[in-house]
């Protein structure tokens, strides 16, 4: 029986690594990168670091081009379906070509690949297909969302109260009801500058555990242009932003 | 100067702890137990075996019962303010008779630092004094909720989506508004029992990560009744449960 392992690595500082993780990378055969054309020479350097320390002598890699995304067309939903069919078979072949009876794979997730992650449900269409047998397991990470409460030395939660993870897209359609707290990732735009400020603090993290960390807390109003500030300059030394905060209504 | 490490430890496998938690241990001159007369004792033996595999020779180790919140009066915030008053008395004079100079403490705080754990708040409490003087650092861990999903092979978001985690006494106020995907902690009651489970699913963890580790899931409706016959088996025969699940919403 093929195994894979689907491993959360944690969200920037090596060793977020947890014990299960380093085990599971010492176990693995062949690992894959599903590359999408990455920029992100520090992300990619991270991750051959973390294989050359903790993968065994002989194991291969196989890197392949991620699939696209239509991002163009207005029909959001078939576009989505469509990669996820084109992804499938991407998938499936590197598993059927790369890896033999008997072998285990990992794919690798960023941070925890519970949040915001495909890799889970592309493997789970693969095996749902049947073409090729596996089983497989996931292995939690660090996420970049308890990243950021550790660094700010901070709870995501108040005593009996809820957190909500959403969006920057979510976000900018208002701030969610029923929630004083609220994580947000995949925020490109910077939604947190189109908020009413009121009543609402930041824990701002980019680059979060890695040599580049930036951290800014403090009331909305006060930190949001100081915030785009340092990420838009940030954006443009690195060619790219990486970033997470909580909001937390003060006071209610 | 003192140092504190406020330590995640993940979960129940003692295999979530982290690299950089491994190190921390191995840097404490003194561990900072706050017993609630804990009738667990499989915890106890966890972060014991985590003592005497990860700690340095002849670290040391506090032991003190915590303090006890009123939970027999109406008045709730009144309770809890008075009980952090406490609880910060006997962390002061925890560091200042047992950590010396230069010294390095730590309190180890079960999952991760930042979902519905009261340490973080207590140290910022002590450090506001200005009495004991240290600096701290926390270092984040597998939470339960991390735990729940990759046991589940299972995202907490889907695409482009939120997800909230609440408490159990929330959820029997009704199901959270404007999410699809909620996570449920620190539930005494089974709260999923009474709401509505017209086109809900549950997946449903207890004592994750454990040898006694529960994993079931389903439509509510069907699932609902097992579980709660299976926790309160699971509880009559170890004394104490630790339960926690994600309800979704299918198909919107
Ligand atoms: C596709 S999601 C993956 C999230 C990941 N699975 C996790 O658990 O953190 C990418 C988003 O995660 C957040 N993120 C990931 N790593 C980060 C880091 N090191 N610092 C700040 N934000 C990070 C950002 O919001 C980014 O837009
Ligand atoms: C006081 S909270 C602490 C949460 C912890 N900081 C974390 O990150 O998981 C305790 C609640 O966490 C959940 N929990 C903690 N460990 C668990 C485990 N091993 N299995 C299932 N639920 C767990 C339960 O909902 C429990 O009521």
């Amino acid at each position: 029986m093929r195994h894979i392992f689907v491993i959360g690595i944690g969200a920037g500082d090596p060793d977020h690594l947890t014990l299960q993780a380093v085990k599971a990378l010492a176990r693995t055969d062949v690992f894959f990168i599903l590359d999408k054309n990455e920029d992100r020479q520090d992300l990619i350097r991270l991750r051959r670091r973390m294989l050359a320390e903790h993968g065994r002598p002989g194991h291969r890699v196989v890197e392949a081009p991620d699939a696209e995304r239509d991002r163009t067309t207005p029909a959001y939903a078939a576009a989505v379906d469509d990669w996820r069919v084109r992804r499938a078979d991407l998938v499936e072949q590197l598993l059927s070509e790369h890896l033999g009876e008997g072998e285990t794979g990992a794919f690798l997730v960023w941070g925890d690949p519970s949040l915001y992650d495909s890799v889970i449900a592309v493997v789970d269409d693969v095996l749902a297909r049947g073409a090729v047998g596996f089983d497989y397991e996931v292995v939690p990470g660090i996420s970049s969302v308890s990243a950021l409460a550790a660094r700010h030395r901070t709870t995501l939660t108040r005593v009996g109260r809820p957190v909500q993870i959403t969006t920057g897209r979510r976000l900018a359609e208002g701030f969610p009801e029923g929630v004083d707290d609220v994580v947000v990732m995949l925020d490109g735009r910077a939604a947190f500058t189109g908020i009413d400020p009121d009543g609402l603090e930041i824990r701002y993290g980019a680059y979060l555990g890695t040599p580049d960390e930036i951290l800014v807390a403090g009331p909305l109003a006060e930190a949001a242009p100081r915030i785009s500030e340092l990420r838009e300059s940030a954006r443009e030394r690195k060619g790219w932003i990486m970033d997470t905060y909580l909001l937390r209504r003060s006071g209610s």
